[in-house]
């Protein structure tokens, strides 16, 4: 008998997907340069050619056998001992290797923080706007993801509906700072509120509570803007990252676990990560690709770009009548939408081939994503379709 | 609060691991080509240079952001429909890419089988002598994994014992033919016989019992050895497969599940599969490894060398007075101890820098395992020491 709860799953759609699936088929239309395809979060931009040349140097010199065999089930030692020593001299924080867990991708790493710190029942609490895959992430560990209501003010947390969910079935906070889908980045008050939050509510409650940082958007950062590192503020910190975004390659399933050294059994923590793969088939991200991301890892893609086309969409938003927060960082910017209904407003877009993503999904009906890792000459097309859309539509 | 049952299991430390560490550090000593390590399953023979090549050409070719773009979530489609074709073509079954889900080698593929048609408290059943990680694969879904004592006289299987465990409680049966630890690989009419028995208890009980076929050592099969496809005999046949140890690159995390296409809601499956890897964080192999694998399909490493190997560890062991069943394929030999404490007997090997495993955590006591994916020269040395031991410790 298959297992019914993965068949229910099948009905429910992604609406990204879905309109990202629109965006193909309209392309094969009209060209798929002409479709402004704001749905999906794929960065455009190369990865480094440093990381290019990393990979043919390993092909072309490294015994194949040793090249392609067996990580060790935490990573390969050397490279968690250089990710270590990256996250030391930029953050001032004392990792060893011992910290530090390979995974495949921020999902990967996420799997394994759920599971640490959670059994079925638990409570996980995250902040709206969230990422919508949170929810399958979460809710097949056996543990309950709830979603705090957001502050739509600025997108940085709303605390009062924050403590009033903060029960003592919390194990464990999940942010996302810079944020998908807002582009916003929680400010140094921000996080030391709420680690001044969770240290209070674990002494009341006596037990840790964590917090499960997935930071797959931090290096992507906009001028000026403030951005604390959340391990610096809160011991008992989980950091989830992924050289998805800051590398571009996402398909390459990259990523680590980083338990902050201040965090009590930090080091059993990244033992217990290990076993935790036996259970849920993960063993070790992909050898080849961990040794070339070790000899780049400060390093980043090309990411300006994404400032650039922020700007001109912020700039553009504003100068219609948009009510938006201006993002921080990543590639994401959430305006609100000109009618209470986004999906309706959404819908409307397509027409002007403007593919936009409702904020339902996100814990933020009647705002919208848009996803601008595409190119700049193409978002400045995209804006006179946005004007045409908003003036017709609206009568802006 | 960390979770208990993740920070239990570090007390338990895998024999195979520990005999690998003291391996290791005895080469440190005494150099390690002095070393006889039939302890870890690790391939020696080179990936075959056409994948490496191909890597090279897809690095230097394909634009970056395509090349490194996230894979769709059941895999990439070029790569599953060649998969398919390869295999219809191999074993005359209608596989289409609709069959086929990308998985990060057997480990991955197993994890999702197991979820795919077992709730918590369901039973897998498996059969002895097998390989020790099924335990924490299975236990951690929550399903029970019981194992059906072995048929010491050929590693077939005991289908006296398997019929009595075979209750309704079961909702399939894992097999590894070519099998780890044996080298045995299922007669057809084994396979046949399995198949007939599972019929029959599907048709008794009114619910289907799966097959879950683990294949990581399909392409190892020495000379006129009988190794039937177990998918051609039951429709409700879940392969899981690796490349790892027929292309030599299990670093690279690189397999797949193929879903009998007579298997009742086939396709259904392949989709469910991307849903259950939303909870386990897998997200597909990386991306690049699998558009290299695709071109390589129909390729393995130079596997001969394990025959060669097996033939001259076989007959010393015959001429040494060893009850040992003859291995069919993969790298492992299983061979009866010559005390009842296979530990003792593994134990008194290493004085003669000799590294056994016994069979104990294997289910099957008494047993020892030999894994001769090294050096042929090495494997002649070693035969030296094999029969000094032998002479000195039990007069043979």
């Amino acid at each position: 008998m298959l297992v019914q709860k993965y068949k229910d799953m099948l009905s429910g759609k992604s609406v990204i997907r879905q309109l990202s699936e629109f965006a193909t088929a309209r392309g094969q239309e009209i060209g798929y340069e002409n479709v402004f395809d704001y749905s999906l979060g794929n960065p455009s931009v190369p990865v480094p050619q440093e990381f290019t040349d990393t990979m043919m140097e390993l092909l072309s010199t490294k015994e194949p056998s040793v090249l392609h065999g067996y990580s060790p089930s935490l990573g390969i030692t050397s490279v968690r001992e250089k990710i270590a020593a990256s996250l030391e001299k930029r953050f001032g924080i004392p990792y060893r290797k011992e910290h530090i867990f390979m995974a495949s991708g921020a999902a990967g790493a996420l799997a394994h923080a759920f599971r640490l710190v959670t059994e079925p029942g638990d409570e996980i609490l995250t902040f709206a706007p969230f990422f919508p895959e949170y929810h399958p992430y979460v809710d097949l560990t056996g543990a309950v993801l709830k979603v705090v209501p957001p502050n739509t003010e600025n997108f940085q947390i709303n605390f009062e509906a924050f403590e009033e969910m903060l029960t003592d079935k919390v194990m464990a906070v999940m942010i996302n700072t810079p944020n998908n889908p807002s582009g916003i980045v929680y400010s140094t008050e921000t996080v030391k509120r709420l680690a001044d939050t969770l240290k209070r509510k674990s002494d009341e409650y006596g037990h840790d509570i964590y917090i499960i940082s997935d930071e797959p958007y931090r290096e992507i950062i906009f001028e000026g803007v403030d951005a604390p590192c959340v391990s610096s503020f809160y011991d008992n910190t989980i950091m989830c990252y992924s050289f998805s975004k800051s590398l571009s390659l996402p398909g390459e399933r990259i990523g680590y676990v980083a338990i902050n050294p201040a965090c009590k059994d930090a080091e059993t923590m990244v033992y217990m990560c290990g076993q935790i793969s036996r259970g849920i088939g993960h063993n070790c991200p992909p050898s080849i690709i961990q040794l070339a991301v070790a000899e780049v890892l400060d390093m980043t893609a090309e990411l300006s770009v994404y400032e650039t086309n922020m700007n001109l969409i912020y700039n553009e938003l504003v100068d219609l009548g948009f009510t938006v927060v201006k993002p921080g960082g990543t590639f994401y910017i959430f305006p609100k939408a000109l009618e209470e209904d986004s999906k309706k407003f959404c819908e409307k877009a397509l027409k002007y081939d403007l593919v936009l993503v409702p904020g339902d999904s996100f814990g933020a009906p009647g705002y919208f994503r848009m996803a601008y890792c595409i190119d700049t000459e193409k978002v400045e097309r995209s804006l006179v379709a946005l004007r045409k859309f908003v003036t017709e539509e609206y009568g802006k």
